[in-house]
């Protein structure tokens, strides 16, 4: 695959200055072998997100693709899958689309600023990646023994792992912010977003109904507080395989279903794509996935 | 500009597998409205370099170029200036040269473990910027009136700001490791390192220097312990205007000095290049500056 792209490159959207004084001078050991005295006082540009562009030169009269990762993971989650596969960024760059891929606050080259946000940021380990994204049972995790049709490659699930960052649990709104920042800046787009990307996706898209043309959310853990708001949005909610595991995914199954009811019921429109139909072993990381390239056929709109 | 590349896409170099265990698990709000139980035990694979790559289709016949960011920074400082000019990235592109840029460990894309590293991370004000990279006299942040001739967008520090993010002083070995694996991998590259990451890319080159065609130093904080290690990879130190504002500089102007010196008492070869002959106004972020193009001109061997 090659790329022919007009433009590429990046930006900052959102975010806010913070004042910081009254704090005490402390010296610290700058570098290996120099000393310098830290001044935490100052002012500090924070809860930006940094989006990375490209624009393909043969460019098709579509509305750009903003791509938003979810928790834990940054923007790099959308590049080359696990395996060297090339990601849905490349896949969507070759069908003539734009891609926005956001680092949102806090997570990646959008930066933290420590002691910002209340509570300690978690890291996800890789038992937890195992259990939770459904690659398989947690008692075989030692033996990588994935679920019967895993698409997911899990003999890559430590190069997978790698790409995990901290995050915090409260900072939502200000991922809000940041992303309908993105989405004001890019006046229109069709948004994909991923699990805890959702929560910020679909509250930005309900503030900025207008900048949407489409919002594809894959296996979101949370929707905008009023969905009547989205009533002008197509909404598709997709999801994979093994939603019957354990008690979280059926939780969230029960939730997609109701949210889709709740935006029907407010007049909007709402398309429910199991991807695993017809492609069983499809993972919660359904653009890393072996299929990865038939489940970005499934999606509408692009 | 437009861009014609064969391929590129992002990997991992380096690092190690932490194994946590016997820490108590806890309840936390996970998503704004899901509660989940985080264990903080498990298998976590920290302490890689994030690498993003571009190989350009008409690829002239030489090594790639690494791009090593400085301290609090990312591999986002080699993109697209904070007054929107293509960046030494995208120059380097249209030269036919494949670039790798890199997030080292802890910075950006990279990701963190909370706790791994001693200390506290810091994260730089726009004062202390203002400061330390030179644009000004610190009594003039406020109405920022910037060095006369100064080059770099100072009506854009605020932009420029957006990109800084947290370090710690204790994960130099780290980055160091991490930066060798990249050599390693690369087999053979050109660096371009800038300031505090000089430090892991000296220490690297020291200890891989048949991977290093030439490493060219923007301002380095620090150096390889054993220079003549580096006896057979021809360094660049390159260095702006205004190195006489402070004693900070004062002093890394006589660290370059003595280096070099050494260098070349070990039989190395060593260019010191002031980019500021010829060009008043250079500042610490040579690559952001006005004249960032015929900065990197000035390089020899790209």
């Amino acid at each position: 695959m090659s790329y022919s792209l007009s433009d590429f490159g990046s930006y900052r959207a959102g975010g806010r200055l913070v004042e910081v004084s009254g704090e005490p001078c402390r010296e610290i050991a700058f570098t290996a072998s120099t000393r310098y005295p830290y001044d935490p006082n100052g002012a500090f540009p924070v809860e930006s997100a940094y989006v990375q562009y490209f624009v393909p030169s043969r460019r098709r009269d579509r509305p750009p693709v903003v791509l938003l990762h979810g928790g834990g993971m940054t923007g790099a989650m959308w590049e080359t899958t696990p395996d060297g596969r090339p990601g849905w960024l490349h896949l969507l760059l070759d069908r003539g689309l734009e891609v926005h891929v956001v680092d949102n606050v806090e997570r990646g080259r959008a930066g933290w600023k420590p002691g910002l946000w209340p509570g300690e940021p978690i890291l996800r380990s890789l038992q937890e990646a195992w259990r939770l994204f459904r690659f398989g049972r947690p008692e075989d995790f030692a033996a990588r023994r994935a679920f019967p049709n895993q698409q997911f490659p899990v003999a890559r699930l430590e190069d997978f792992g790698r790409g995990f960052v901290p995050r915090w649990t409260s900072s939502g709104p200000a991922q809000v912010a940041a992303f309908e920042a993105v989405l004001r800046r890019l006046g229109r787009a069709t948004v994909i977003c991923h699990s805890q990307g959702g929560e910020a996706a679909f509250e930005a898209a309900a503030r900025a109904p207008e900048a949407v043309e489409r919002l594809i959310a894959l296996e979101p853990s949370g929707f905008a507080e009023r969905p009547e708001l989205l009533a002008g949005v197509p909404v598709v909610l997709a999801r994979g395989d093994y939603l019957d595991c354990d008690a979280t995914w059926r939780g969230l199954t029960a939730r997609w279903r109701d949210f889709a009811a709740a935006l029907r019921g407010a007049g909007g429109s709402v398309a429910e794509l199991d991807l695993a139909d017809g492609s069983p072993g499809v993972s919660h990381m359904a653009m890393m996935d072996r299929g990865s390239a038939d489940h970005l056929d499934r999606l509408p709109g692009l």
